[in-house]
């Protein structure tokens, strides 16, 4: 039991230093190592097998609708980064470069990809002739560098992995509802798979990605109800396709530019799983993509039956499709229990010799620590609807922080307050002018999270400006 | 036909001119477009679904014998890289520098992984401390860099996509069992999975890798009689952990050093499978990894109910767990046979009017070309029997091409001979001395492939000093 406390004193709580208790969990749940390398940051093996589970989800979803893999160059000639104006003025300032091959200096410097919107452009100017060639929907699962100043396990990592898809499209109609069908995408993986609620919407001219006409977002709520972008989907027009001459020839013979897109996730979303479902005692994962569903502990495991019955029940999981370890080391159960609380196991099993005698074990949802018996003749029906329970609890505990926390404001004083009284999501009219927009920033701490698909009318005038007000915007202080 | 005709013409033949062959088959069946940076090839879909099928195989094959995956840094400081002598002698004049950060010069230059035996040690000398924390069976997909001076496509990428395990253990005795044992998988997926026979064998010191104690491999045969080192499993001994300060509490309360492995297989294997079963049509792929197993093309495809038919066949096949494809477009039967010919898919099934009246289809191997017919209600068992043929059959032809190209030699003078007569691997008797290795390459222009597990008494002296010979090595030229 000694050890057990130990476990649980070693946690900040969220309430006393909310920063802390995130780096305490990332570490002590075994998530995140430090390389020697400020912001380099190691995946330990319980991250990794998350991300693999949330990899696997997007890509078979990404496969689905017709996109195909490849892998690109991990390094970007100077030149090439620089054909697209405004992508080269976002993205240059915080690039790695490469100068040396060998002991040889490099005529060109070439950096670590920061993104891949340049390479794929040169790659579809080689490729694409004929409108038999379109669409092009390609996919790359890598890892990308960003020279960041600032960084924080998952949020901000110099090196993170993500997806990238770039598309090519004979219209600009086509790769529109490309850009708009990959936020849906975004929007199904977090909700029905992370259990993270989200806001969808369009990010302004200031908040877009370097090059796009259009950015889309999922906007999620964290514990302290700060934002976290989880995922974008952008429409570039043909900005990308003039400045790497990309052409096609139409069914109608004449030459034309065809039309793109991109749209990405990171690992940064387990940074947002870990905020949205953590709690005092660690980390809480979403059922369906987590790498331990069920973790069994035996009770009084050196007693004659026990093991064997455990192991009964793990393998009766495993073949109905569950990911379950069964932990039979020589810790105590009070330290398995801390242990697989920290780690965040959606459902923990107990079995002891008196379960035994009655026919069931007893189930802990680790998301609210409800017990509950299983008759062993139910055990898999049981803990599969536990664990969508667990999901649905999850989900719903999200949504209430987000519903709660998210205010209607039609003056700057207003949003100051909100921020002051906790902050939030704060929804307020706009006006549309960039100005008004930096004022949010400068007055009330905020910068615009998205225009939601879900507009609504708060007032007819921008609560900065006192014009006639465009469209609602979300605003917030995000990660 | 004036397309098939145009596409077969397309490539070079083998016989004339093999590396072009090779070149054209790597561009012409889309595995491979190249970048504007020399060495940093572009693994088109096609490569890689190729490339992600073996991935899918060898990831489980891994994590069924308890190996973990993770991701660490693609920086690694120059420090850290100095910290193994041998290591960085090996690996220093190929990396690239990184030594520029946005506009800020870095204070240590950072090199682009070549390998990541440096960067495991220092997260192994932070995780472990007792012998509760090993074994430590660690796995990492991700790509590596090495400045190359001579590039060409999969052999010798500037950048590659690989797998490299490292592993941690307690004794010597179970880190070595642990080298045999990744070798052995590695034979297996490259033997059952890839039909690509392989000599299994420990590597000169002169050939192992930098930092080993021991490198064990596993050599194959191409086409043109030289050896593609298909895969690679090396011992550390305590070197790296002595090096990099990793010790752990034992059992017995005392303070030890534990013992390392790391092993690895890379996208190279993919121009083995190319240089394996190619032929003068194109690519031939072994079936169990193809990403199209079965092509389907509809012959008349306007006459009434071929297409239903053909698509009726292709539903069957999916659900019969059979990657399958039916191209419908506009392009002649011709077209379509030469294309897919050239992508290598094992299995074509051809479907026409006359078929469906006889209610079959037409099946063609694309390793022999042979024709049969499968009557409908025997499908998806003909399918998976006829994919299995295509298994070993390419097996068959490739051994068959090791065998009848594997000599054996008692003179420097017959080894020349046998080189000079097409190549192939010369088994000769060794002494066990750098000068004589040295001299094999001087004098008939072979490296030493591996000192095969499977020994011979070839004859009583070295062919080279004439001293007592110690071990039978396999010779050959290698890619």
């Amino acid at each position: 039991m000694a050890s057990e406390k130990k476990m649980v004193e070693q946690i900040t709580s969220m309430e006393q230093d909310f920063t802390q208790w995130y780096t305490d969990v990332v570490t002590k749940a075994e998530l995140i190592d430090y390389s020697s390398v400020k912001g380099l940051f190691i995946l330990r093996p319980y991250a990794y097998a998350l991300w693999e589970n949330i990899q696997s989800v997007m890509d078979k979803m990404f496969k689905d609708l017709g996109h195909e893999n490849v892998a690109m160059p991990v390094l970007i000639p100077e030149s090439l980064l620089q054909k697209e104006k405004d992508h080269v003025e976002g993205f240059a300032p915080e690039v790695a470069w490469v100068t040396y091959g060998g002991s040889e200096k490099l005529t060109e410097r070439l950096c670590v990809r920061p993104t891949s919107e340049t390479v794929f452009c040169e790659h579809y100017a080689n490729i694409v002739h004929s409108w038999r060639d379109l669409p092009k929907l390609y996919n790359q699962w890598c890892s990308v560098l960003r020279w960041e100043k600032t960084t924080r396990p998952f949020l901000r990592h110099r090196e993170f992995l993500w997806q990238e898809g770039h598309t090519l499209h004979a219209t600009s109609e086509e790769a529109i509802e490309e850009t708009k069908r990959m936020l849906e995408v975004y929007a199904d993986v977090a909700e029905n798979w992370l259990a993270m609620p989200v806001v969808r919407g369009q990010k302004t001219d200031k908040e877009k990605f370097a090059g796009a006409e259009s950015t889309y977002t999922i906007e999620c709520m964290m514990h302290d109800h700060k934002a976290l972008q989880a995922g974008t989907s952008h429409y570039f027009g043909d900005g990308f396709a003039k400045a790497f001459d990309i052409t096609f020839t139409d069914k109608d013979n004449t030459l034309k530019t065809p039309f793109q897109t991109s749209w990405g996730v990171s690992t940064r979303i387990i940074g947002g799983i870990i905020m949205t479902h953590g709690d005092n005692r660690g980390l809480v994962l979403p059922p369906r993509v987590a790498p331990i569903q069920v973790i069994i502990v035996p009770i009084a495991q050196h007693k004659a039956g026990v093991i064997e019955n455990a192991e009964k029940i793990a393998k009766r999981l495993k073949e109905a499709g569950i990911r379950v370890k069964i932990d039979i080391s020589d810790q105590s159960p009070g330290w398995k229990f801390a242990e697989y609380e920290m780690k965040g196991v959606p459902l923990r099993i107990e079995i002891g010799p008196r379960d035994i005698e009655n026919g069931q074990c007893v189930a802990v949802r680790r998301d609210n620590l409800e017990k509950s018996e299983i008759p062993f003749d139910e055990l898999e029906d049981s803990v599969k609807r536990m664990l969508d329970e667990v999901h649905n609890g999850l989900f719903a505990k999200a949504k209430k922080n987000l519903d709660e926390n998210t205010f209607t404001a039609t003056s700057m004083q207003e949003v100051s307050q909100i921020m002051q009284n906790g902050g939030g999501f704060v929804k307020t009219m706009w006006c549309g002018d960039l100005e008004c927009e930096l004022k949010f920033k400068e007055e009330c701490g905020v910068t615009s999270r998205c225009i939601p698909y879900q507009q609504e009318h708060i007032s007819d005038t921008c609560p900065c400006c006192g014009k006639p007000a465009k469209k609602m915007v979300i605003w917030g202080v995000a990660y």
